[in-house]
């Protein structure tokens, strides 16, 4: 697939609580937002991927409310889900279909209502108390004490992790949450699931997010300067990390194994990387993601982090958007809004929160927890 | 996408009451199934798409089901979904991944458990009342009655299609249903929604199928004579055209184009099919998509079905393998399961149900109600 695939659009609504907004308005705003920015006629869309985690209480949120949503009708629009790498795997099926020849220009939408009626309603199973503590805060805590008695990690490591999503997140007018913090703040934060304080967790949020993938020989067409898709990869693991015997408690291997995938297809090592957008879901995710992905080895996250080597100005800018912790994460539309990033970093045009000359962004989703994890690479 | 791809191997679980088997079960044997048929090692395949209409009541069902029961890691699975047309898209989007040159050999299983857990613990939403007025027999019900007024057709022909099919089925070992039936049993079955009797409906059934895709000139590796996929195609209309002032209520447009485009993509015409597998949720449905997929003129489906010409012996047999109607309707199962009727069928093993020298068959999902439409069309 590589540089078979350009993306000549993005477009991002507003996150956060959007109440006065439908999913059908989301989907709207982030998609018109993705027109203009390629210059496309609408009915220049061959297809359609939507990247929805949650479907409605009456089953809805599904093609037909694409296709209801922007009159897009008679065209192949298939809904994908993953876990948390929802949309990035919808991008990722968006850029096969490109590569297959079979449509030349394709539009992803990833969107989800958490705040707005979503979360709510969805249905659950099993015991109230076993379903309390196997939710994803109880979860990813169980791996980030693990992983802090490994390697002697304190939680002052996971709150700068936090401090430098706000900062970034704050200097982004799409964010949830536009608050800078201190480490005071996030230590002092009630806990959620120790060692996650509230402000080591991720928001709900409403959302959408949108880009347009064509042909990369076509791509000139719509902008003087595409970017490409250099990979976009997926792994699948265990649907039970948490109780399997070989688990080691200190990071992912559907993190690894998709992005030695993505490596692989791209033709490149992870230190070519120049920032990379990670699933961010807590702090500790963070820290464990950025050593899965290859920038660093197992264990010395910690020292990136305290180095500053991931903050805006540092060589390895990490979230530069925000995060999932900052700009928050409605599920099935965060990995579409890491495309939406990377492609405007790359572009040159994320303001006072551009990185400096990238050539390569990568978007990184990982659900689960940790089962299912999709890494998907652009460039120049 | 035309002849680029091949399917080398096809499965299917017993279709019906499989109270005695877990989801997992069923994604379990129908892989199994299709691994043997291809004299496949489960590790040569390198990604895999999952059809599954409902998630469990957890939110499972999901791409990490199919791994865990296939002890498939460290691979690409995506879950799709899109209503009615659930598995027949998992099918195109597979056969897009292997055209696109990502993977070469792809497993699609299309798996659903109605009756054992699923159905009943799906959330639904609005009014109770409602919410029955706008279930599928009373929402095909609408349309069977105004095509029944604008054609002069009657219950008795419905009624030759529901014992057609329950012919067919009961010459098919994996069916559903298996009982043949008379006319006047149908016409004086219970009525569920007028015009439908209960013979006018399909069934809620559990059941899974399996597809192995893989590029077509590494086909003859599996199997000497492989099925070429000869075209796949996905059209979405609005989620809502029973509130459609545009919508003539005898026959649906999502159907006709995805019909219309998967012609062109394989260079035939609607008289070039052999046969057809179609989506004949109800007796009405059969005909109307008869129509609507080209095999001849709107409001002509009933002369067809009276003159024999769609029954096993005819000159344009539809639903050979029973169909929805018998085989049953396990929802994301249903398009894999035709694909696998398809093949079976094409390489002349259906024994007594079996169609003389076809040269191409054709699987049609529609769902929504009227709103999704797939069309596969597969060849020697």
């Amino acid at each position: 697939m590589r540089d078979k695939v350009a993306v000549v659009g993005v477009g991002c609504t507003k996150f956060g609580e959007r109440y006065e907004s439908s999913y059908e308005d989301l989907i709207c705003d982030a998609a018109f937002a993705a027109y203009d920015d390629a210059g496309i006629d609408p009915d220049d869309i061959e297809a359609a991927y939507l990247g929805t985690y949650m479907p409605g209480p009456g089953g809805g949120k599904a093609a037909v409310s694409l296709a209801d949503a922007l009159k897009l009708y008679g065209r192949p629009i298939t809904r994908v889900e993953n876990y948390c790498a929802t949309g990035t795997d919808a991008f990722r099926n968006a850029c096969m279909t490109v590569a297959s020849g079979v449509h030349d220009v394709v539009l992803v939408v990833g969107a989800e209502t958490l705040r707005a009626g979503g979360a709510r309603a969805r249905p659950r199973c099993g015991h109230p108390l076993w379903a309390r503590a196997t939710r994803a805060p109880g979860l990813f805590a169980l791996a980030a004490n693990r992983y802090m008695h490994e390697f002697g990690m304190g939680r002052e490591t996971l709150a700068k992790v936090a401090v430098k999503n706000h900062y970034n997140g704050a200097r982004n007018e799409k964010a949830h949450l536009r608050t800078e913090i201190t480490e005071e703040q996030v230590l002092n934060a009630p806990i959620i699931a120790s060692p996650f304080g509230l402000f080591d967790c991720c928001p709900t949020t409403d959302g959408a997010a949108a880009a347009i993938v064509c042909r990369a020989d076509l791509a000139t067409r719509f902008r003087p300067q595409p970017v490409y898709v250099k990979a976009a990869a997926l792994a699948v693991e265990t649907g039970r990390p948490f109780f399997d015997p070989t688990f080691d408690y200190l990071g992912f291997r559907s993190t690894q194994k998709a992005a030695a995938a993505a490596y692989a297809m791209a033709g490149i090592t992870p230190g070519d990387v120049s920032f990379a957008e990670v699933h961010d879901c807590f702090t500790w995710t963070e820290v464990s993601n950025i050593e899965d992905l290859g920038f660093c080895r197992k264990g010395e996250g910690p020292n990136l982090v305290a180095e500053g080597r991931t903050a805006l100005g540092g060589d390895m800018p990490i979230n530069t958007s925000g995060g999932l912790k900052s700009f928050g994460h409605p599920i099935g539309a965060s990995g579409v809004r890491m495309i939406y990033e990377c492609v405007t970093q790359l572009r040159g045009e994320a303001g006072e929160r551009q990185v400096k000359s990238p050539q390569l962004g990568l978007a990184h989703n990982v659900g689960g927890p940790g089962s299912v994890a999709c890494v998907v690479v652009l460039g120049n």
